[in-house]
């Protein structure tokens, strides 16, 4: 069996990514972990410890393919290779968005760690690694962000908005089948930015 | 002043956006409109009549761009024209997105609802209506839902994301410049859409 401290961050994170953090309480975590509340406390120290605890964890793994796109050339099978990346990563760890979409919801104490620790690094080495092959919005630079936003809200709320659709898609969005196609919708929606540009 | 009733409405709209339907109490919407609780239930009978009186509000804006649409030949320009209005509907009326949110996330309970009234019109009648001419994906139908549900999404998602990337942008992203911007882009998308599958 995995370490009580994984196991409770394995429940933290499900239970956060679910009500958010101020529904969320550690006498549930406790429940689920199956241990009395008081031995949470030999792992963390309290409920804002355990919830950036599992927000470290998730952000080592959001960050690599961003830091693995830094270290090529950056061109436009590379930018679409990180994109398919983000898109799978986002789908096998749907807990990732829902957390960031909580925040966002409720959640204003949070905001800025998402922003600081995920966000930044995002728009500002994309921007500024723009080499002219994978640039978009060349002539109307003020557009850039709104790309960049809009492809990140697009990948997160694929997985954030699925209970609203399986039902009436009869699929399950984040098993296999569907991924794939997630994966190229996003593919063809890239490719379609990039053919506009060079038509303007 | 307005009706109570109808200050009920406003209060109970703005309370369920912020926190979900789960978190929300009859007894802090009655404060916000500055009544005593018993007085709410002279106008609803409780707190899921009053969350379904909420949401049928919403939902007549927000079907009405639809049944326009569908009263009219249906033209590249008529749905630009129908999507940029949805565009600034949401950016409007920034509860309807944060509800849909909230009930995807951790509301099952309601899911059903928005899928019948909001989701179902717009998948049968977009999908029937395909005159060759606004038509995407013919030679791969299959993707034409991933298309709805994505452009539903990335309207969406930018008023429920909106407070994480304010402070990174330094914009208010639902202020009149940026909903301008956000109109453009989701211009730019559709068109780049239209313009790959001529390609293809």
């Amino acid at each position: 069996m995995k370490p009580t401290a994984e196991r409770v961050l394995d429940a933290a994170e499900d239970l956060f990514a679910a009500k958010g953090y101020n529904a969320s309480s550690l006498g549930e975590v406790a429940d689920r972990v199956g241990i009395r509340p008081p031995s949470l406390y030999n792992h963390f120290k309290n409920k804002e410890a355990l919830y950036m605890a599992v927000l470290d964890r998730l952000l080592l793994k959001f960050n690599q393919p961003l830091r693995e796109l830094m270290e090529r050339p950056v061109t436009r099978d590379n930018v679409l290779a990180w994109q398919k990346k983000l898109t799978r990563l986002h789908i096998e760890n749907p807990n990732m968005a829902r957390l960031l979409q909580h925040a966002a919801l409720s959640d204003s104490a949070h905001t800025k760690e998402f922003v600081e620790r995920l966000f930044k690094p995002l728009f500002k080495d994309v921007t500024a690694s723009g080499s002219e092959e994978v640039m978009i919005f060349k002539e109307s630079r003020e557009m850039l962000p709104w790309a960049i936003m809009s492809f990140n809200n697009l990948v997160m709320s694929y997985v954030t908005m699925a209970p609203l659709y399986e039902s009436l898609l009869g699929k399950d969005l984040l098993g296999e089948e569907s991924a794939n196609k997630q994966v190229d919708f996003i593919s063809i929606l890239i490719q379609a930015m990039w053919s506009i540009d060079e038509e303007a």
